[in-house]
């Protein structure tokens, strides 16, 4: 295999997939990332066997000079390339089935590769559903949902987040038996469609992060997305070329992600969401942000428990204390309807979502030890339930 | 006590000092601190018996409402501070010796306290030889310096910096054994003035924060900074106000470094700096550190060793190989007199000079296993030695 290549185009495709790789896993291998050089494209993988990412390069002519593969170290390949001068032309060299060769300038480096046959696939999708939705959309699902999934749970189903499509809808639920965060899509898909597939939590991270890659990129160039759901696989196809004049997208660069779905049943979210709520208030996400970084300074450093008392004369008292007896309140405007009620939370909890909601934020309740509903005013795609503390 | 303070002062002031407060202390009292409030002044204070900072802040009229003291958890009052509105006016009250409110606005918050009187004083430096230097060369002492001190040696005199005042000069030094780093400056002092003091490792990374701080609050505007040399310690103190027209820094507020000083004897520096060098390479800080970064990606990470060979014909080879058989080499252009040499030396021993010099560099070698000499063209105030590794 010889390959020789423009630092940048390289280095692109390096910086999206390499995270991918894990240098302690116990294969070995798994800590390059796989070169696969034909005439027009070089194709880039890198894997943990949970997730696997792939970049897609249409090359210029003359950038093949011999076609074949070779796995080379991620953490090495990507130092050694983002240290290399801007715009510098690198050639790689496989010399035999132990070394490659890359040069550039007047820099040369040698390095151990690992037979490119032996790196492992993870597999593809097979008897697929596939659905389209913007990158950006996709990514509003993904982050303004991926906060509430459980970190460690032996309910493994918790620890990821459900893809739901039903009734022409893309619903992604993520939940750690202690509040949940739901938000919807409308996509183009058959009406009588019904599929669930939970993603792992590792994958949802690193699906969010490549999203958010591209779209800081790309900047506020939109473009559909293919998210092809097998039985054990989900795979995401992001077309990532260069913009044209008419803001189209070009597919010059792909990248595809692939992950290995849970197998498992996740809760039926329906039947979690509070209904019988009589008690509204309304309140700006901005301040309440601010009155709770503050009260929260000193709630307790474990439970981070802070208490809300609606009183119903136009303010809520949001206050906390800790076991050193310090104590924290402060007084912030509300629009209330319902009688006076005290509920106790998790400060992080109301934080999360007010994190992915702006302007005026609301919040259901029914009783102290019933579960909230928080929307944004007026955005019915994204609801967040969360359970109170016990006081 | 009662004090009603502008959150900017009270901010500028902790932030400078709260750094020294030592939370897993155990002395509980020295995860807060002190608050001495006066008719004119406030004068807070931070320590973990090591390092004492001390910031004094002259107050407007109607500030001090009861003159008294307390002592405040400093990360929860830092925090609160932080979190308070831009301008908020701020008002502290000890209410009983266990309790004080601070309020704000809508916000109160109840902290407990300790009393001040329990809060210990470092001490204060006693026949004490003072001397003035400017805050922009005192920084340039230790920062250009500090990178060669030890982290842990039993010679504990070596994780420390060494402070040395003759023939009208302040020298600073340190060196792990492996390398060594001397900055020194011209001082208006007694030219029989003889002197020597050793300020430990992390009272020196406290005095480059709060210098470095300073440097950037203050832009341009250096001040003179005068340094207490007493038998045990070191006391710094630094006027930090508002910049008048000329650019004069008032004295508004006042930050008064105290360490404790190592007592030892610094091994004689200048017996180390290599006398007899017959070769002489001259090269450029940017490629060299250039190449060294890539070269560096290769080499063994535990010994980070990189050989520089130097051949006569204009250039140097610089190599490095790890324990997986990879291998970099670069060739640089230099200029270069003498026989040809080959040495090896730690890369981070080079990268950390060349991050503190500019424009071209001198190496003057002799050997391959004798000591390097290495400084900024033009540039006797700061040397650097480093010893090679054997190859």
């Amino acid at each position: 295999m010889q390959l020789s290549i423009n630092r940048e185009s390289l280095l692109k495709a390096i910086n999206l997939i390499a995270k991918a790789a894990d240098k302690r896993h116990n294969m070995v291998i798994l800590g390059n990332i796989k070169l696969q050089l034909s005439e027009s494209e070089l194709v880039l993988t890198a894997s943990d066997l949970e997730v696997e990412l792939t970049a897609t390069l249409q090359l210029p002519a003359g950038a093949c000079v011999q076609a074949g593969a070779v796995t080379l170290p991620a953490v090495k390949l990507k130092d050694i390339c983002k240290s290399l001068p801007a715009q510098a032309q690198i050639t790689i060299t496989a010399k035999d089935k132990e070394r490659c060769l890359l040069t550039s300038g007047k820099s040369r480096f040698t390095l151990g590769t690992l037979p490119a046959e032996d790196f492992p696939i993870l597999g593809n999708p097979e008897n697929i559903t596939a659905l389209t939705i913007s990158r950006g959309r996709l990514l509003d699902l993904v982050h303004k949902t991926q906060f509430a999934m459980a970190i460690q749970d032996v309910r493994y189903y918790l620890t990821g987040m459900l893809f739901d499509v039903s009734a022409q809808q893309l619903t992604t639920v993520a939940t750690d038996g202690h509040r949940l965060a739901l938000a919807r899509s409308v996509i183009d898909v058959d009406a009588t469609l019904n599929m669930q597939a939970i993603l792992p939590r590792k994958a949802v991270i690193e699906l969010e992060r490549l999203t958010l890659e591209l779209s800081k990129l790309l900047g506020d160039n939109d473009n559909a997305v293919t998210l092809s759901f097998g039985r054990e696989f989900l795979q995401v196809s992001l077309p990532f070329g260069e913009v044209d004049s008419t803001g189209r997208i070009g597919s010059e660069l792909m990248v595809t992600f692939t992950a290995r779905l849970i197998d498992g049943k996740f809760p039926d979210y329906r039947r979690v969401m509070p209904s019988n709520t009589d008690k509204l208030a309304l309140m700006n996400q901005e301040k309440l942000t601010d009155v709770l970084r503050r009260v929260a300074i000193l709630s307790n450093e474990k439970s981070r428990g802070v208490v809300l008392s609606f009183s119903g004369d136009g303010t809520v008292e949001i206050r906390a204390n800790n076991a050193e007896q310090d104590e924290a309140i402060e007084v912030l405007q509300v629009k209330y309807q319902g009688e006076p009620i005290e509920l106790s939370f998790n400060a992080a909890y109301i934080q999360d979502v007010l994190s992915v909601t702006q302007g005026d934020v609301q919040m259901h309740m029914s009783q102290s030890n019933a579960s909230v509903l928080v929307n944004q005013l007026g955005d019915e795609l994204h609801q967040y339930v969360i359970m109170p503390m016990r006081i």
